[in-house]
């Protein structure tokens, strides 16, 4: 028996899965843990693999190896990932933001070690791409990246045939490049102004231009002008970051999902590919951008993915 | 025997190596071959190596292997890399740029391989990095790139202790990424508007600004506040192009070369450093950016570097 979990800054959620392929079983959800001591996420995961075990009538022993999808940037403290996430840790983010804890990083992976033999920690865009790669989109590609655009912007990276960690295991924090000029003022929470984050995700398009952006995507595909403006400035960036892995990676797909994006995809894909592959036609040519295979579904399929 | 080959837009460079570690005998060098078929270069290639082999009184038979460390981008032809690079191939770059040739690709590796049982071919970012990771400044580190700052922009990576290829062998092409809108306008040699490489690298420097980097850099030094104003522009294009590259990779170090930058190194440095060091601390910190270890000699180590 394994347990899938899953880190974001608004909530953890914990699933059982008895085998490759077996659906998940007694899922639970709850809102992340954000007082206390820095070990609070890791107890809180803990607590709910045994309750669910508990739901199922199973020993927690056996519980074989553990797969964390979880939000980052992760930090190493004695070859341990910890979570440096501002969304989770008000020693980062500062007093405007409110959180009610002062965590320079949050404990994870050894507190999950020392209950558990097998535990893989990656971040949710890595997570994201092994399941794409496994059941979606990306299967049998060497050189592909899966994006998600969402209320952030994640992305998880695979060259030659290998998913790419770095040296804390962050690669894939795209999200937070600068491609572009469009808005220097307008701040990510990484701290960032005019990163592609601040620029197109959720939070940052509600803030730029005053509605959120499922409305703003409804407005531009009944033919609003001003809509269809602001629509177009967020695919010259978003289509930017998309043609700046290509080039940078040599990339031959890319499958893109999260809630901005999978609910205008047929919108929004046409602009992309225009951003992202005309420049450069012997790198860009036949280079495809395509949804997500998993569609909504790959965030379930996440944490599942980095079990063998 | 090995033959070690550096091919770019103006010339080609030819040498042979007896060992690892023994000097490069009988270099030399030839404008690149622009006119004929488009097996051009290739057959230039072979000629020079048999006039170096002839010069030191060896057997071209002798030559075991061949490492080329060549400008790009690349395409592959029957699985074999040929170069389709705008200031080779008159058939990519147009009528304007006035090449004596309409190739649209020029044939490289086939050639080669018809002659010489061993034969490695890299873009000359990539072979440079390998120059810096087996005698420069990146010996040892698993999570790195090189970055060469001259008339043009090129880069080679290495994640998780491996260099980065990609599909076609172009991995490390970010000097055509866009991270700012700083001048849309300018046009790069690859035909992009506005990408790394038009806005800092020596040729367009000087379309920009009407003078050339080394008298621009000069007067910054000088305190020209007109002229500083310029590097810091630049130093913001690069360092965002440098930040961009560790937050999407998590690199631990990049080492820097090339014309523009080595002249004026201790300059630009700690303005680099700014620009690329200072946003999102937890992928940031700790991160250097160091002069190439192998100065203005990585060129000369590049194609060498390719062979065990």
């Amino acid at each position: 028996m394994r347990a899938c979990v899953d880190i974001g800054g608004t909530k953890v959620a914990v699933s059982l899965s008895a085998a490759d392929g077996a659906p998940l079983l007694a899922r639970r959800s709850e809102p992340t843990a954000k007082t206390g001591d820095n070990d609070a996420v890791a107890v809180q995961i803990l607590r709910m693999i045994d309750a669910a075990c508990a739901e199922q009538g199973i020993d927690a022993a056996a519980i074989a190896c553990v797969g964390v999808s979880t939000c980052g940037p992760f930090v190493l403290q004695d070859g341990q990932i910890e979570l440096a996430a501002p969304n989770i840790c008000g020693g980062l983010s500062g007093p405007a933001r409110g959180l009610p804890n002062s965590w320079r990083s949050a404990q994870l992976e050894a507190p999950l070690r020392r209950r558990f033999a097998r535990v893989r920690v990656e971040n949710d865009g890595v997570a994201a791409l092994e399941a794409e790669r496994r059941w979606g989109a990306l299967q049998g590609l060497s050189h592909c990246a899966y994006v998600t655009w969402s209320t952030g912007v994640g992305v998880g990276l695979c060259v030659d045939g290998r998913i790419l960690r770095g040296k804390n295991g962050n690669a894939g924090h795209a999200g937070h490049s600068y491609v572009a000029d469009d808005d220097n003022e307008v701040q990510c929470g990484c701290g960032n102004f005019g990163d592609v984050e601040a620029l197109v995700a959720g939070a940052g398009v509600a803030h730029r231009f005053g509605r959120e952006p499922a409305e703003i995507m409804a407005a531009a595909q009944r033919g609003d002008p001003q809509a269809l403006q602001v629509v177009d400035g967020l695919c010259r960036v978003m289509g930017r970051m998309l043609y700046n892995l290509v080039v940078t990676l040599d990339l031959e797909r890319i499958s893109l999902g999260g809630s901005v994006f999978w609910h205008n995809r047929d919108f929004l894909l046409p602009r992309l590919r225009t951003q992202a592959l005309t420049p450069l036609p012997p790198l860009t040519q036949g280079v495809e951008l395509v949804p997500a295979g998993l569609g909504e579904r790959v965030g379930d399929y996440a944490a599942l993915a980095l079990l063998d």
